[in-house]
């Protein structure tokens, strides 16, 4: 149990996020069981990805029933390590980090956000979200003290390299990059960098096909998704 | 062509943009041709899905050299629509706002903040980011005048829905929702929700990995990724 778990392809662990938000919403809608059909429909992958995907965690579901919605909750929960906290440091409190202080959905899901970090001594000892803003030379001291798991990067591109050394130094081996740069870290740690961008040109792909849609009406409606 | 071409599965749709990033690193590293090996390799997906992913924009590479980086990012970007400008709206101009609004990676890849939307009647007429912030009563006459293509919902949860469907009355078509809520809207309309604390999930998860590996090291040492 304990090996094969630890094997978890790195795309089946970026989708168990996204089955976890799905199933938390059916909850909350009062579904006490689901299909992997329906599951893969709501999460937008194909339903045998996610027979697959969940069988890495020893899930199975009942033939004609589906999967237990609380079961799966907390396989997947215990599997992403959600059932402890994992606190926070943000540094970099311009409006990109104030936002993420500030942002509903960290604390409520196992993160809450410990302390707030810049280098600019004009915001240092100011509040934001409830935090007083520390210098940043002070890193070490709280990641030991807090026990800071996940240092997150919000400060502008031209910073984000000497944050991810100084968060490194200090200890955190998780690190999540805001800035629009591109970051290296030793091997050990691990690196996840948040493109804001990236899901605009999603976006702008079926705005695309949507104008060609528009143009084509009526030549080859039948090919139209 | 034209048929093949709007029918890319959803799930290619959304890596394109991760070979568009790599591929503009390597193209500022020097690099004129990429094996699909080492594309796969930095993107972080296996390297025939890579081959197959972009044998939907009829990019095949050269047995022995590979892709030439220059046209395969010609060919991406014009598939993604990234050869005219998509007009961005951001409605809610707190922090999370301003933060996009003032993040660089958006106007040089084509998404340009063209107009800041809020409903508190405090925000309006300040100027943040070099733009004036505008009523939403507003909204339906800057999407017409300046051509707002992506509506972005940069406010709380609980005011998430309300801003949805005033985007699609005034014309939206293409939606990015950055509230911590569930949102709803017309099947025409494209909608995409950025989750914050998914990557952080994502982080806890080999978090996770990396103390049950410190517990168990020396004993199955070979097994750890």
């Amino acid at each position: 149990m304990e090996r094969s778990r630890r094997r978890i392809p790195e795309a089946t662990v970026a989708r168990l996020p996204v089955y976890l938000r799905t199933l938390l919403d059916l909850r909350d809608d009062g579904a006490d069981t689901i299909s992997s059909e329906r599951l893969a429909e709501l999460a937008g992958v194909n339903a045998a990805k996610v027979r697959k995907d969940l069988s890495w965690l020893g899930s199975y579901g009942t033939r004609g029933v589906g999967y237990d919605v609380d079961q799966l909750l907390l396989e997947i929960s215990r599997e992403l390590g959600l059932t402890r906290d994992w606190p926070v440091a943000i540094v970099g409190v311009g409006n990109l980090g104030a936002a993420l202080a500030n942002y509903g959905g960290f604390g409520d899901r196992g993160f809450p956000v410990a302390a707030l970090v810049d280098a600019d001594p004009a915001k240092v000892g100011s509040v934001v979200a409830g935090h007083a803003v520390h210098h940043i030379d002070e890193l070490d001291d709280l990641v030991a003290e807090l026990g800071i798991a996940i240092g997150i990067i919000a400060t502008p591109a031209v910073g984000a390299q000497e944050v991810a050394d100084r968060l490194v130094a200090a200890g955190v081996t998780s690190i999540l990059n805001f800035a629009p740069a591109v970051v290296t870290v030793p091997t050990q740690t691990t690196l996840r960098k948040v493109d804001l961008a990236l899901e605009l040109q999603v976006l702008s792909f079926y705005g695309r096909r949507d104008s060609l849609r528009d143009e084509l009406r009526g030549v080859d409606d039948e090919s139209v998704a």
